[in-house]
């Protein structure tokens, strides 16, 4: 593997010094960019896309020839897992993921295997390792999951929720059935980043889009240790670096000090939190990705660039702050306008760090 | 106007001493309730059960007649506001509410009038009126409003929302345009309340349904900051008696020491948060409602006891609790799980009151 160029993603997240704030965009690689469209036109429709080492690549490495990120983030979707162990994942038009088969009962959970990455996801450590060729040490490679819980909303509902009726009747009614689901995802989340970590991801991040849909009791049980079992099973170190790990739970402001005692390297921040005070709270133990909301995009490029100074402010000087926005970039966002973003960054952070 | 039998529920909100926790559900005249339905059913579209003050009457006094409820609320819709401002609500099958003309432009909002409620909205105060004659003293009728910002995401963006592009992008970008609409929306939610409360409601809430969307720069801005003009404007006394008002922001658990400043007697709570852990915050200045997940009720009535005897415990001792769901009922609920919840809170609730 080529060496790294830029390393200041990975020394952020290891609360090493840096020369300025790196930044990276969740959903980078997404549907506000016309060649992004181009590219997925050419696919078809979206889990061609993903299953498309090649063109994966390809989108993978759009946003960073617009701009000058610090990370690139596998092109994939959450839900590979549930869709290798046979639920049948599909796409209808306007509407979001649903699964052919949906997992209710006893029996649908004893039924499902924890994956075997190699064989079963052969597409995504083909695009990692395709990805990392192609980027010939430019920046590193984020690889990723959904969270068990994240990951169980889905499979047990059979696609998108409101107020996810069916797991939660199963969580609060059979806890140790949906606990038993839960354990073979976080297996089986284990499996897959190691092995895009061996394929060649430098960092992984875990999605948990929903957790924060979970009560202040239920959170720690159904989704963080599952999260946490998934840290302790990671590898920590590929090709002579540390591999860190981060977590990002939606709507999770309440629950940081609890998040940052599972060992994991860095906590993923929505907009809700002052990043300041979640500095003073779990700091000492992890660096901070986040964040700005995605909406602040529709702004003009000045209103951009004053919300990027007054987070820098609010996190203040030293190192442990990996810039990005609180949730994935939204699709009606003017390229433009995320360029204005990241421009800020570039500009605006280097008078906080030595 | 007849002796109010039954007051355990304003005594709680303003923290005098109860012989049990007083309890009711958001949303609890609704659809999960077959007598809900029919007389809906007889009304034709959502609107017309709303404009009609002897049906509105009728599903607001259903649940009432099944369940120990300690509270009835207006039955009504959050956006009569902006439809009295002449914006056209109407609601299409399987759809969220909709208006037919939305509010972009300076112009948009130059056009916009403070309502007059006694004029603007009669079929309101018709129905306040004819609830209160109906009830009888029964126990106290809680009258209601959207806040300020949870309008305007409506009125901007001409109906429901993900991501809030156009209000969002208005709020950052115009500030001063925002704030001429929400001044107008805070004039007009004080003139509504206390016409509601003339009329014969003996509380009020509040509710801030997308306060929590906004960072935690914004939310004192452009939601809390009109919550508080309205608490200031209200009628504080009538009948003899005080006028509790309960602000609801779901998702607010990181903000609940100044929502308490805003002056007003109560909080609503949503599941996040730890009802024990917020009566530490900020229990000395205003009571607390909630804040069982509504999803609970999926769950059997032996689960849904334990839960509502977990959030019993974590609250504790004295006065100064609204026992009630963390969000409106959902409407795939099952009648006899709504009672077995409510019977939990008649049934091991008074240990905790003197």
């Amino acid at each position: 593997m080529s060496d790294l160029k830029n390393d200041r993603f990975l020394k952020a997240l290891l609360k090493e010094p840096v020369d300025r704030t790196p930044v990276w965009m969740m959903r980078q690689a997404g549907r506000y960019l016309p060649e992004y469209r181009a590219t997925r036109a050419k696919a078809g429709d979206f889990m061609s896309l993903c299953m498309n080492p090649e063109l994966a690549c390809e989108v993978t490495i759009q946003p960073l020839d617009r701009y000058p990120l610090d990370a690139a983030i596998l092109f994939s979707d959450i839900l590979t897992i549930p869709d290798a162990m046979g639920l049948g994942l599909y796409f209808e038009t306007g509407e979001g993921p649903k699964f052919k088969k949906e997992v209710r009962t006893s029996e649908d959970v004893d039924r499902i295997n924890v994956i075997n990455t190699e064989s079963d996801l052969t597409y995504v450590l083909d695009a990692v390792k395709t990805i990392r060729k192609e980027l010939n040490g430019r920046v590193p490679l984020i690889g990723f999951s959904g969270s068990p819980w994240t990951l169980a909303t889905y499979m047990v509902e059979g696609g998108s929720s409101k107020d996810f009726r069916h797991t939660k009747a199963m969580m609060y009614n059979t806890p140790e059935i949906m606990h038993e689901l839960l354990s073979k995802l976080a297996d089986s989340v284990v499996d897959y980043l190691n092995a895009q970590i061996l394929a060649g991801a430098q960092a992984v991040q875990v999605f948990d889009t929903w957790g924060g849909a979970l009560s202040h009791h239920c959170y720690p049980e159904f989704s963080l240790k599952y999260m946490k079992k998934i840290v302790d099973g990671l590898i920590k170190e590929q090709e002579g670096r540390k591999v860190p790990c981060i977590l990002f739970t939606k709507g999770s402001g309440q629950w940081l000090e609890i998040m940052a005692d599972t060992g994991c390297d860095a906590l993923g921040l929505d907009w809700t939190t002052h990043i300041g005070e979640a500095k003073a709270r779990v700091g000492e133990k992890v660096a901070l990705q986040g964040n700005m909301d995605p909406s602040v995009l529709y702004a003009s490029p000045e209103k951009i660039k004053a919300e990027v100074a007054r987070i820098l402010a609010d996190f203040g000087s030293g190192t442990g702050h990996v810039f990005n926005l609180g949730h994935g970039i939204h699709q009606f966002v003017d390229p433009a306008h995320a360029g204005a973003f990241i421009d800020a960054i570039v500009e605006l952070s280097p008078q906080y760090h030595n």
